[in-house]
């Protein structure tokens, strides 16, 4: 039973989303300053979950989150996608010809950057978080700003949206995973996906192999990626996501795997989110 | 022959010490804001190559610079493992304890907050390019600020290392990449390293296949990503790079990846720099 849930941001943020679209409304939120404060929540047990952005379809995998669940072997106990709109807001009063500087997360500003080569008035300004751009516009009644943020943002600090979804790349989707201190909580029948971390000699064919059992045992690589630092001299690992229909097929491949692997670690078994 | 190289930053900044390792003193550089302004550059002809930064131990590929490669066809033919070291720096009269203000790029402040739990005295805010706060510190004889830069930053603008490689990660190694308009200019018989980019139909199997053709043809796997978002559903895309000792063996495996893959293509074909 969840009962509190750390995201990172404030409410508003893309990770409140998630969390409603996750866990419904009956849940206390902790608001994180970073993922860093996030898991150190859940690691204390003021929180017994957090949400945690994964991978994107622009920038691609966030290795530095990936490495907070595999440092504190933490587990993923699910994942969610959301297809990130970002929304120029303001006060009600204000049209886009009043807005002066427009303040939001780097990552927010470059994603916007092409919107904004239109509107050469508008002076881009970073930082901490999209969300608390808003209420703090909202909250100081503060003119001539805007801010990038969601729609949950401009509903919760009533924010009238001047431009919508003003990203460069429409279809911006985001993966997000709800990480928990203990392994999975539904039955093995519902498990279809997995993420792994495994180690493998550095001896040429060593990932072939390893694919090779895994195809054998009706694995579905849905992501690979070799990690980008090797600390031991002649062996690589990688994170993997795989899918799969039987649980009973996914068992009989992580035991060969055990043995083929110099170190295998299931970091979370899950249900599928992507259909 | 090289004349004008683009680097991201100014002069003092890590893309800049690559360069000086690569190409020597003896090239125009020419300074751009983002890898967007830099690639700008080399496709109207106003420089002759690009430095950068690919991939780095901490946070992974930089997926939107393999993008700007692939989508405007560009080549890479070379690459530079730079240890990316951060050192706080000030006009020569300051101490640390002077120190009210740091400004750096966001990646250093994160690279290096831990140096600064110690340090509560001094607020951390993020500015542009690590070398540009070190050259306005130099030129605005700024007291009571300091950067976060390169040790070269710190020569060419005069300025004092309070702190040396403050990072939390000691080794923090960044691969760079040297792109230009043109595929390679070396012989055959020098290139021992690829990048590609292939897409696969989304069978199970499919991958592990391809990798077997890799290895039969001894060919070294040193990096594998699959694509974040996948455009067109039931394909998947995979940037890999590989190392070679023949490169007959490397053709042959190119002419049967060809066969087998949907689609694939040739980054580059350049010198190992990692031996």
């Amino acid at each position: 039973m969840i009962k509190t849930v750390a995201i990172q941001g404030i409410k508003g943020s893309f990770h409140h989303i998630v969390s409603k679209a996750y866990f419904g409304n009956l849940v206390d939120i902790v608001e994180c300053l970073s993922f860093d404060a996030a898991v150190e929540s859940l690691l204390v047990k003021d929180t017994n979950a957090v949400i945690m952005a994964i991978e994107n379809s622009i920038a691609g995998s966030i290795i530095p989150n990936y490495a907070l669940i595999d440092a504190h072997n933490l587990h993923i106990v699910g994942e969610y996608y959301l297809n990130v709109q970002h929304h120029l807001m303001a006060l009600n009063d204000q049209s886009i010809n009043d807005i002066k500087e427009v303040y939001s997360h780097p990552m927010a500003l470059l994603q916007c950057k092409e919107f904004f080569k239109n509107q050469p008035h508008i002076k881009l300004i970073e930082d901490k978080d999209t969300a608390e751009v808003a209420k703090r516009i909202s909250n100081n009644k503060l003119k001539g700003i805007a801010a990038i943020a969601s729609d949950l943002a401009a509903e919760l600090f009533n924010l009238n949206i001047l431009a919508e979804s003003i990203q460069t790349i429409k279809h911006n989707e985001t993966r997000f995973v709800i990480v928990k201190r203990k392994n999975h909580e539904i039955s093995e029948s519902e498990i279809n996906k997995a993420s792994l971390k495994f180690e493998l000699d550095h001896q040429r064919g060593s990932l072939a192999a390893i694919l090779n059992v895994m195809s054998d045992c009706k694995l579905n690589l849905t992501k690979i990626q070799s990690l980008p630092k090797i600390e031991t001299p002649w062996k690589y690992a990688f994170f993997v996501d795989v899918t799969f229909t039987d649980y009973e097929d996914y068992k009989k491949a992580i035991a060969i795997m055990k043995i083929m692997a110099v170190e295998i670690k299931v970091l979370g078994e899950y249900k599928n989110a992507k259909l």
